[in-house]
């Protein structure tokens, strides 16, 4: 038989999905997981989303334009205007969710080779894309003692080569929570102008900022506006992850005819996501409002539950609806899969996303996980009473 | 500025949209543009995905499966079944349209600089997936004169390289309708054996065989059974090309294991459509019958009108929905782009696809254009009128 591709064989699976069968098998034992390793918001898509659906009145579902409805586009436009960020209909591609938009993002941008500079720890699936694309990602470790801040400036600089082409950041961080200062926001753009960079900013959690701090776009940094590669994506802030929605936005006009190449190859993003996506936008302020309150809830007690278990220790985040949270353990990756594996409280047990899948450098993060507040109040709690008792029990807790 | 990557540069405009503009400027001239530039088929999705659409009952529209829903794969399964195609659920990973199994594929088998050989002329989306991958496309001539059917297999052969991983077909075929035989599909069987290749096989519009031929799938080609990835989607079948759903299909346990890192990467594939995709697949004989009957008698008329035109010379397709056909013109691009600039007759025009953009070798296809046959047959029979009015007229004509 032929074999499979290097490319395939570097690929990391999952961070996230991997222990997937390890849950399984716990929930098929009867016992209950709490989920607390992905992403997947379970609160309420918006009733604007189920009501376009309902009124779908089309005889054929055919393709969109490649990059998108015009319309869809246009009402992104409103929407990013809320934020001061100021850009046109056409500086906006419609994607196959952030995730499509990042890899279009570096195929278009990157050769096989070349480089891009990456706090670390990171959404694990930028390293998927890089793999895709054959471009290299050079991690810059943050800190959990220093609440995940951005390293200091000359840590980047140091890795600067002339293959680097880019610096990717996820703001509000999606593993940590950590949203970028003002000042920390500069030093990257001065970074990003000095040496005429890309600057891919992920930034599809700005609704989930929390401590009042200002969320502050790739594209409110003066001075390099057509470096900026926004990605974003409806998942996250209307609860429609299922959909596949996301944008790709550039005020580079080469890059952004480049990026279409790509969309064509695919012909189309999802029509029906496109309808859901536009309605959704005119989802209510007291929805939005809501949505975030709940977060806000679910952050607060999370991490009051987490630093009072001994030993533990979570930074406060200040964005998304994540956390990296050091455990006082040999091995977090062995700690989640024996929750999964050995472990039941009461018929009940966790699972977490070891933190490791996040970090490229070897060794960083063996003590910590990521735990995502997607369940209710209630649901939360309990989970971090089985994570104190499943830490008691463990047989590899250090101390 | 940073510049866009080499690969982007490389990637070629797609030879069906590249012209958009050019349609885009005839309409707003007020010339009705007959497209037939892309197979998006006019006729109606099945009543069934509606009704699905109609009883979504569900709060949360969430991440599904990153291979896709257990009830599609099973709908799937079941489904290939009716060709004699026998797959396991497990066998079918299900992928956002046809286009991202043709990525996955060759990105978990290729790796840059690796060749695979495909017919020509052929989709064009595969040069760019293949760019994508970094892998080189090579390819055989067909002849039009033969009707485009399979090239001896010694040019096959002298085109083998170390680097060889695959060959590619579409059957039946896009652009040029042709429908392999038992001969030419053992004949490819033996190569892909001997040479321990892959069998990429795209199988999109099986339900589009119009001659009593038989419809030979890559599998069910003895001994390589291992060897063949099917590429498939519910797009052309149910006429639903916007809801983006598809299926990479193969018995490699590893090759699967690695496809789904890639889709693991990209989360999920879209939710409502699968939820669509499913319900279509339920469709009933009538509406399929239906369908079919129209594409016959579309095609019967298309080709009957376009043989009636002085030096215009078409085969007759014996599958999927377009035809290649040559016309007697300088250079069929600048004809198809001066029918959208310059010309209309009682302001109307044709919008067809130059066939070079289907072909790698430079020089080939020059005289060529794909038509897809998915308007109405009244509308078929005008456009065929205009095009032969245009012909008359155009100042490259060649006899």
């Amino acid at each position: 038989m032929p074999t499979v591709s290097k490319r395939g064989i570097e690929m990391p699976a999952s961070p996230i999905r991997r222990l997937v069968p390890l849950a399984v098998g716990a929930m098929q034992r009867g016992t209950k997981v709490y989920r607390l390793n992905i992403g997947q918001p379970d609160l309420p898509t918006p009733p604007e989303a189920f009501e376009a659906l309902r009124h779908i009145d089309r005889d054929v579902l055919e393709y969109s334009p490649s990059d998108g409805f015009l319309s869809l586009r246009e009402k992104l436009r409103e929407y990013y205007r809320r934020f001061n960020i100021e850009v046109e209909t056409d500086d906006i591609i419609v994607t196959c969710g952030g995730s499509e938009a990042v890899l279009f993002a570096f195929m278009a941008c990157l050769d096989p080779g070349d480089e891009i500079i990456v706090p670390e720890p990171a959404y694990a699936n930028y390293m998927a894309f890089a793999i895709s694309a054959g471009a290299k990602i050079v991690t810059v470790p943050s800190s959990i003692d220093d609440g995940f801040r951005l390293p200091p400036v000359e840590k980047f600089e140091a890795l600067i080569t002339p293959r680097t082409k880019g610096i990717l950041i996820c703001n509000p961080n999606n593993p940590t929570g950590y949203l970028y200062t003002m000042k920390e926001m500069l030093q990257i753009r001065d970074m990003v102008k000095t040496h005429n960079l890309y600057l891919f900013s992920d930034e599809v959690y700005r609704e989930f900022c929390y401590t009042g701090a200002p969320y502050i776009s790739a594209f409110h940094l003066p001075g390099i506006e057509e470096q900026v590669v926004l990605i974003d994506s409806v998942s996250k802030r209307y609860n429609e992850c299922g959909i596949r929605i996301g944008a790709l936005i550039t005020k580079d006009k080469e890059l952004r005819k480049t990026v279409m190449k790509f969309c064509q190859a695919r012909l189309s993003p999802p029509l029906l996501g496109q309808i859901v996506a536009e309605a959704s936008i005119d989802a209510s302020r007291e929805y939005m409002l809501e949505t975030y309150n709940e977060y806000v809830e679910r952050r607060n007690l999370l991490i009051d539950e987490i630093n009072k278990i001994p030993g533990c220790y979570s930074p406060i985040p200040m964005g998304a609806f994540y956390t990296v949270a050091r455990l006082p353990v040999d091995d977090a990756d062995k700690f989640c899969q024996w929750c999964l594996r050995e472990f039941e409280y009461e018929g009940q047990t966790v699972f977490m996303a070891p933190a490791s899948g996040f970090y490229s450098t070897p060794g960083l993060g063996l003590d910590q996980v990521r735990i995502a507040y997607v369940l209710e109040k209630d649901e939360l709690r309990a989970a971090m009473k089985v994570l104190r008792k499943a830490l008691e029990a463990y047989p590899g807790r250090v101390d």
